[in-house]
């Protein structure tokens, strides 16, 4: 059985890795690609390495006819899935890429994002898209909203550790190493290449960044008291990728141990032997997450190192394994493509 | 069915990419894989990014038992094969990714590779593996001899016009832009990050590139007489990808008609547009090659622009393209991933 | 004694190279900085690099007292300078750094740009800047129009051989692989980091570039007759430089020895031994060029390879040179900067 | 007066580095340059852009008479220059660019390098060459010792801090991004191109790197008690500069007074305004340093980013800012050279 799908936002760097990854995902076929400023073009004209592919034309989103769609991925820039999602047919299920289902709380919502939402009643019925946590209610979810993609990476590597007590829940300290696709595709100054291609800067720093809804929301409910940690992203000179160190306190054979128990069975997530690293590079274009944890010479601290692709696990790939659950399909299918390296 | 594979010197990286596309064919089981040097080690030690991966240990080439193998594709530096082959079961099908037969003449071979070739009669038996142009031979090939990457990039964008007789064919000027992972993995200090990051350079130019004795073999075949094309490549700042750039005299849009022709029903070659050009990076990690034709000012003269990746297209997608055909296989089975952008 | 300098367009790519190499010329003193659009800010916030310097802050252009001015340097997008530097007092030298002053005849200028020129008396006035050819005009020029970056490297290649008569002037093909700074600051799509990282790509292929109208002009000149070369740029994943590759037909060895005698006692231009190519992230952020010449098996048949940082000798550094002798100073002041390597 | 220089060491980057430094400062002369391997070579063939300069040919060290030398750079691998310091007459100063005689202790150089120290005196004699803290100890000595690279970035930034009791010495987490220069032109496999240029990687996590003999040295020694900071280097695709991000228990406004007020009047360090991050493509090929300090949500806690480049101010920039104190010069001679951007 084939599921007719539709990806809203086509045009952005997300949506484009849903149609790399759903080019070769046996039971989905792509029967609608919108883009608002692009519509009328075809997505081969926009995104050249995939003019290979049948697809159809970018249209408008209300040239779509969502009777025939059974599932929709958003990859609209924030603020605008809320009106969408709720004005459509209760029989289409939907996963959101972008940031407006993330959070529960209507107050933290507006704080984050510094406007209030206009659809509070689907941010309650939304699931959180981290599906190795939430795998059973995204089976029988109509909404999934996906995860930042700092916000994946550095919760692989933390939750586990929080839920289980292991680790002072007053000292996290998170380094990011980010991938500049993370910025999207749209047109800033300081994404230039030049600007970027010989640089590496900080961004959102001390508390800034608006991922940090999502962790203060998830790691609260997981500790049952309020966790905040301290978040630092940095743009590096990559094209995708996010490299996460995390520094704890807490017993690092313990933390690997958590970790490792954790993730046995799980097909996207490596835990690498005790006192190895991953690295960023290692895990490009595939759904995969690999975790390592070293002992520091300071007694009771440990580094945990994590890392996936922004696009991929981080956003389009992770869509796709909540939508295979959604969908009634084996949560890997068409999920399994290696990484590719160099 | 499932065909059982072997690959000889995996610990290179189109070893790795061969285990890279076979890890999501279907019907390709990868039963052996040697590396002298790193014999005794996993696969995912040598290479992270396919830890996932269920693999065999890496082992000593003569460790191998080849009566259980059905393909063996041999990635191994140019010199080795000869006598490997030579060697084998009869029963075994082999597709060898070096230079080793890719020249019939062995004065040619001596001349471009400095010394004698010790399986003359191999030489001859050996097809050589630019799947569109000899397809038929491959079907039934025992020996499939891939073609130099900067060879197959250069051929598809050339073959059909010099056969056709559309173009001077003592006018020919290529001038490619190499990805860097070309040059392998072995250790040279020009190849360092510190010392090509920043740079653009060409070299072996001036026709003292290897992959110029298959120009000549393969042209003076098209041609009925010797066509000695100038060629130039040079080192970019990318990893991976081959763009080569093609000065020739003749009629554009002749040109043109030809390759739109030649290439209409190929799955893997896309002819664009007339006077659009195609970008190395909308090809990457994917087996598909791009070609644009560009009419000069100058009346009778075109530029024509092929791409591909040289790991994929260009060694091991190509590698696996053939196996599929002298397994009985589809010849895309396993070939439709599509490329990585950005 | 110290020269007064404005720098109009100062928050160009351009502009900030000029203050760069300003900030340790020993007799330049930069008394002013415009840029429209960032008028009100200072450079260090524009150019972060720059912070340390002791500098004007930015002005709009009406702003600038030109009377304390010795020289301006215009930096400004194509169109801008024509109006301005008619108006500027008549004893302000200028070094126009765009391209509204590069071709002599108007008829040129308005086929290759598109819109006729308001200055056309200022047209026949100005002085090519391409200072190792027009070193006696430039020192007593008023208004010096400097060179397009592209149109610098292929020059320094072929002008003695088109001048002498070396090489047949009716197949000249020059391939050039451009750092992307040169595209400069403003905003493009195809300019962010995630589009141009791990690409390739020609682009103004096939007689359409602008600098082709310099080339025409110039070794038309040269060689009495019109020269039409064909020419086609490449947008490689790095932030400085150009390397030009130039196909001619003619004896390698008496175009060596003519390049060779040409440029014997420059300064900043260096003929590499016969046979031996430069790269291009050899001059990074030096006012060299590097120049090489290849034999080809094919007889009488040469590759001319040459590469200058874009920013600095092919725009910013030939600008200060040619002011250095508008000034009086000897050509090299301030500008043995030796190149950035790694 | 001019100064005569030798460097021991010339052919590895730091060599390359200083020569291109003082290539345009005015009172040094090099009248020696050694290599061991590379013996017989010109400096122009080991590194092409610096073949511009009339520079000696490379010799093994024991063809230099030292008798006509004043100020050896030795930038040789550590191990290699506690004989050949000790046996160089007396007249002659030195600045070490290794690792040789940074560690006073004999016991913490055998600790971090795994072997004893043959010239332990020296070790007495030598002064660190952190120059801002040592400054009038290296007016006056024979033997400086050059910092490490990554040393120097976060002692700019910890110093004032833990000397002031500012912050909480047990919870001190630096966590650096290192462009690939730092590792040297030396031949290993993981700095290849293709290995580095899509990823990002820590190394030497937990407390393994050879720096942290110069950090707990140092630090002890302000603190007068021990202090580990936790410290994690990584590999960016980047050539050139170190950042590093500082996480520190201590109030940010005392801590970015006190930050400012050290480095009020250097002419080499930059304290930004508070809660502005530097970055690090801002100060390349300068010897410039810039810092930032940025609160965070938390309270009391503040990330210090402190940012040079690794070949300039941590290393040879940082030894020719030694040399001139020891030659009597000024401080500043030849180093205003501003950052390259971009």
């Amino acid at each position: 059985m084939t599921h007719k799908i539709a990806i809203l936002g086509a045009s952005g760097y997300t949506g484009a890795e849903l149609v790399r990854i759903i080019a070769t995902h046996p039971t989905m076929e792509i029967v609608a690609l919108s883009a608002d400023r692009k519509a009328g073009m075809r997505m081969g004209d926009v995104y050249p390495h995939l003019a290979h592919l049948d697809l159809p034309a970018l249209v408008k989103m209300e040239e779509i006819d969502f009777a025939g769609v059974d599932l929709v991925f958003a990859a609209l820039p924030h603020g605008l899935s809320q009106a969408l999602v709720r004005d459509l047919p209760r029989g289409v299920k939907v996963v959101d890429l972008g940031a407006d289902f993330r959070l529960r709380d209507p107050a933290a919502y507006e704080k984050w994002y510094g406007q209030p939402h206009v659809a509070p009643e689907l941010q309650k019925e939304a699931v959180y898209g981290l599906t190795e946590f939430y795998r059973d209610e995204i089976r029988d979810a109509r909404l999934v909203a996906g995860t930042g993609c700092n916000a994946a990476t550095v919760q692989y590597a933390l939750r586990p550790l929080i839920g289980q007590g292991l680790i002072d829940l007053d000292r996290i300290i998170c380094d990011l190493k980010n991938g500049i696709s993370g910025a999207g595709r749209s047109l800033k100054e300081n994404m230039l290449f030049a600007e970027r291609a010989t640089n590496v800067e900080g961004y959102a720093q001390g508390g800034r960044h608006r991922h940090l809804g999502e962790f203060d929301q998830e790691f609260a409910l997981l500790a049952g008291r309020p966790v905040e940690i301290i978040f630092t992203p940095h743009l590096v000179p990559a094209t995708r990728g996010i490299l996460a160190d995390c520094y704890v306190e807490g017993d690092p054979q313990a933390i690997h141990a958590a970790l490792a128990r954790t993730y046995a069975d799980e097909p996207f997530i490596t835990v690498l032997p005790f006192g190895r690293a991953p690295g960023m590079g290692h895990v490009t274009a595939s759904n995969l997450c690999h975790i390592g944890v070293i002992p520091d010479r300071k007694e009771n601290r440990a580094l945990i190192v994590s890392t996936l692709d922004n696009l991929t696990k981080g956003s389009s790939g992770q869509a796709v394994q909540n939508a295979n659950l959604m969908l009634g399909e084996d949560e890997t299918t068409g999920l399994m493509l290696a990484p590719v390296f160099p």
